[in-house]
């Protein structure tokens, strides 16, 4: 017989009734019945129930053991009557008559418990991980990552993708968030930055002709923290050699819906092949935002020149300063009091915006001061425009542009969750496209790159050289899911004239092209495909499919808010000499602990 | 058609001839056959002729490209002339005639050819190396590491095992090799280290109920370099629960020797199943390391005893002051000169030993001084007693253990290898087991463990308290290929009882072990299984797959052997910004570069 288990505790049922056995596995709960003790015997796998009473040798020494407790069990395979059978258990038929136990490991007082799941401060949670992880839900949201991990790699290899690992001891970069660092014992003075992002090396192997680059890669950002970032993530890095965005976007999509069908619990996704493709200006417009909700069914409508000559004063100034109004429909909403109108309104000054006015209906009757001012007549062509009914209320956004979209978009969502108008039970995706290359930066007057310089502008150097530089799209295209950003990505611009030219628009000479970007402009001029990929984010994936609002939810070991391993004590004090080993000294000099002192240790294979 | 192409550039055959094609890729050999021109165009996937002559309305743009340039050809499918075939190649049935270039990217000219794989000095190669990737090694050895990696993953996982990351921002441990320091920006003064290996987390995750961990783990050791050591490096970590060493050798067997068969491009491979086991003295004796190479055929005796009073005063005296005589077999030596034993004893000498014994024989007729003093009839019974030939010559180790086996181990792989003797064509496993769990260490004149003070001792608790420290073997376990260690692993010692008895055997005190180890210990504490491991290098594995001895030429994109990556820069400089925002200063500081200044950068997705 094995030395701890013939079975798993998630393997026996009522054919195995008779059998010897052996299991191992932690004491979950312990129950006596005057006499007769049962015991819920929890592995990797699942429960089974340990019974022993009067007759069995080892009641007392299991009577003993504390929860959390490693123990192998060896005992006889005996049917639950009836009445005891627990149909939610895959081991509901059957229990185990102990008939001998070795303790394993004896488990001291606990600092939380694991069956029941009771709420705890996450500092605990945190230091005593290794407890926390044996809890039911995060050891399914653990194993719920490692398996959307698996089923991501082996449908990227499907789609012809390959894997490649990039250095994780990079060079640090100019752009972007602040890099980790980390100093050359071999180069006095100089440093390692641990990358953002593997965008240089993916794009190198392109470059260096590998085709279709993945990889589960590790990124990391020294960034203020919230509860959806951690320093250290992954993103399902890629990258494809002669491709167009719509290449991209066939080659992902099978992707994403087919992992997120695979573990989404019976929740609806946008099949691939229809992710819907919505331009920048129009998820600007109908949805305020760039991560627009589709759940969310209303649209914004503009309505700007129905208020060109409104009789509505507020709203005539906006428009003829060149303003905008935007509508949020709020259906249905005859029922409600003039306090949900109200509320809106101050939620929105709350927010930090001049008000959102409002018009309600019911019955085709309109009330408030827009409608009032406006007219009915005039109303009733704008609902007939939008194609609203007469019990439907509507909200309005309306001032510069850029914050009417804002005040809009916010609505929109507010209004949808308070009317409960949010599909439930369904992963909607959608990419956003035809970003503009250019935008019209007010601060320092002047035209600069909108998002991504590196991006290709659609129509090439003909779109630069003909074109004005404010109608210029980019290539570029963000993938959304209900709401979240899981990526931007883009067809990058392999030119060294193009990008020359790109730069030159947005003021930056040649030179400060070279100075600045030398490594991948050289690369260039050496033979590059055209090429594009993306990176969505594998912890966001994993929250949304667990849903779980709290990075650290689903990953086994993270950092505290504060980036601290409550657990292994990182980060630590180091010796002195690990300091002058690396070349570099303390700004303000805290005693430098005992390097033998430190919390943890252990020799690796 | 496509923007970029309607097939790659190995899917053409016989069975195309006729249609309207479009290619893309890099112009990898151009010939003019005057008048003719021929364009090798190389894609990832493999390579087709481009041709065009006078009728080509695009011959002039063709013959005017650099090599290493990016095209997209439009042409149609040709069949070759039969004299013209080329059988070596996928599509050398066929050839494109071009009716219309592209150029996507001009190439300037090359650093390094591609073509042809003519040697260039490693930092040429690895300044450029996305160029370098494109020669067809470097691509073959990448793609190969890349599904080797895959093909680790498929098997590890139909083992059932579950991949989890562990954290990349660890803590600085006390054990092992130097670690890469990253300076905290919220903690002033304390620093994360990057992981020499995921060892306490991959025990944490069992202490915490995942049963059967395994992770492609990236690794970092601040160590000198060598040719086959790379500072961030890669393994095969795994580690189960509820385990003998047995449970462990029966899950990875499957998986080194399946990878190996799929990989080995028909070279033979020990079976799963027949990984010879031998313990520890057994490997020391009989081939004088614990890193035996099977394929070499020779095995050393002790033949000590034979030595007592041999007539030989020199190894008289040896064995007189408990010494030991060990020999290695030369078979089928009767033809070499006198010049071949003189040579290996020079050898032996150059290499800082007392020097290398031997008798020569030939049709049963001894020679040398050893078979002189120790009569014939002596030697003729070591030779019986080896079972060795009437034209074997036999070299001798003779001296203090430790010098003897070291000298044995060394003169049997030189021996086989200067008599051809090593077995080509194959992958030879074997497992070394039953390490001693303590040794004595002569300079602090006590007893200490001997490897890895954290594995189980054979025998638990009883074994520590019953047996002499030095009798004592722990559940340790080294796997073996062609004489290159891949890895050690070990039952672990999960149980804190036993860690202190064997840290108070080895002179350490409870508090020593708490002050040291108390992370692990207290882990332990909370209900922890019986567990074991190992590591398996993959940049070993795929070096032996590859048959390259550098690790460099299965990484993508390592650093050097001074630690630096020539191609991104790093490590750099940073601004003084970044050193105040993690607190540090250098401690001979030369000028930080502006930090707008660095080589080479990018937005990231």
């Amino acid at each position: 017989m094995h030395a701890y288990r013939t079975h798993n505790c998630a393997a026996l049922r009522a054919s195995d009734v008779g059998e010897t056995v052996r299991l191992s596995g932690w004491v979950h709960r312990k129950r006596d019945h005057g006499g007769v003790l049962f015991i819920d015997l929890r592995d990797h796998y699942g429960i089974t129930q340990i019974v022993a009473d009067e007759d069995s040798p080892v009641i007392g020494e299991l009577d003993k053991l504390r929860l959390e407790s490693v123990v192998t069990i060896d005992g006889l395979v005996k049917a639950r009557s009836a009445e005891t059978v627990n149909p939610n258990l895959p081991t509901g038929e059957i229990e185990v008559f102990a008939r001998a136990v070795t303790v394993q490991s004896r488990a001291d007082e606990l600092p939380l418990p694991v069956a029941g799941e009771q709420e705890y401060p996450e500092e605990i949670r945190l230091k005593y991980r290794f407890v926390d992880l044996r809890r039911e839900t995060m050891h399914a949201n653990i194993m719920l990552r490692s398996n959307v991990i698996a089923s991501l790699r082996r449908r990227m290899i499907e789609q012809g993708f390959t894997e490649f690992q990039t250095p994780i001891l990079g060079a640090s970069s100019p752009e972007g968030a602040r890099d980790y660092l980390v100093p050359s014992r071999l180069h006095p003075g100089r440093f390692y930055a641990l990358p953002q992002a593997p965008q240089m090396f993916k794009q190198l192997l392109m470059v260096a002709g590998f085709d279709r680059y993945f990889q589960i890669a590790p990124c990391f950002r020294d960034e203020d923290l919230r509860a959806d970032r951690s320093p250290e993530f992954y993103q399902l890095d890629f990258e494809m050699s002669f491709v167009t965005q719509e290449d991209v976007f066939n080659a992902i999509e099978p992707v994403l819906a087919g992992v997120f069908e695979e573990f989404s619990g019976g929740k609806t996704v946008t099949p691939a092949g229809e992710f819907p493709r919505i331009p920048y200006a129009e998820t600007m417009l109908k949805y305020g935002t760039d991560k627009p909700d589709l759940r969310n069914p209303l649209v914004i409508t503009d309505v700007t020149s129905h208020f060109e000559t409104s009789g509505f004063g507020l709203f005539e100034k906006i428009v003829g300063s060149g303003g905008v109004v935007r509508v949020i429909p709020a259906p249905e909403t005859h029922e409600k009091s003039r306090k949900f109108f109200d509320d809106m309104n101050d939620w929105a000054r709350k927010e930090g915006f001049a008000g959102l006015g409002y018009v309600t209906c019911k019955g085709g009757e309109f009330g408030g001061p827009i409608a009032k001012n406006h007219g009915p007549e005039n109303m009733q062509k704008i609902y007939d425009k939008l194609g609203l009914g007469e019990n439907d209320g509507l909200f309005f956004a309306a001032g510069k542009e850029k914050d009417a979209v804002r005040l809009a978009g916010a609505a929109r969502t507010r209004c949808a969750e308070e009317l409960g108008l949010i599909e439930e039970g369904c992963f909607k995706f959608c990419w956003i496209v035809d970003f503009p290359m250019f935008e019209y930066d007010e601060e320092q007057k002047k035209v600069d790159f909108s998002h991504n310089p590196f991006s290709m502008p659609q129509g090439e150097m003909e779109a630069l050289e003909s074109q004005s530089p404010l109608e210029i799209k980019a290539w570029q295209y963000d993938i959304v899911c209900n709401g979240y950003e899981l990526s931007s990505g883009a067809i990058r611009n392999h030119r060294p004239d193009i990008m020359y030219k790109a730069f030159e628009i947005a003021g930056y000479s040649r030179e400060d092209v070279d100075a600045n970007f030398s490594g991948m402009i050289e690369a260039f001029k050496l033979g590059a495909p055209p090429h594009g990929g993306s990176a969505p984010g594998i912890d966001r994936i994993v929250m949304l499919l667990a849903d779980e609002p709290n990075i650290r939810e689903v990953i086994a070991f993270p950092l505290n808010q504060k980036a601290q391993d409550l657990m292994m004590g990182a980060p630590s004090t180091v010796s002195l000499r690990q300091l002058r080993d690396v070349h570099i000294r303390l700004i303000e000099q805290p005693k430098p602990a005992d390097a033998e002192k430190v919390a943890t240790g252990g020799a690796g294979d």
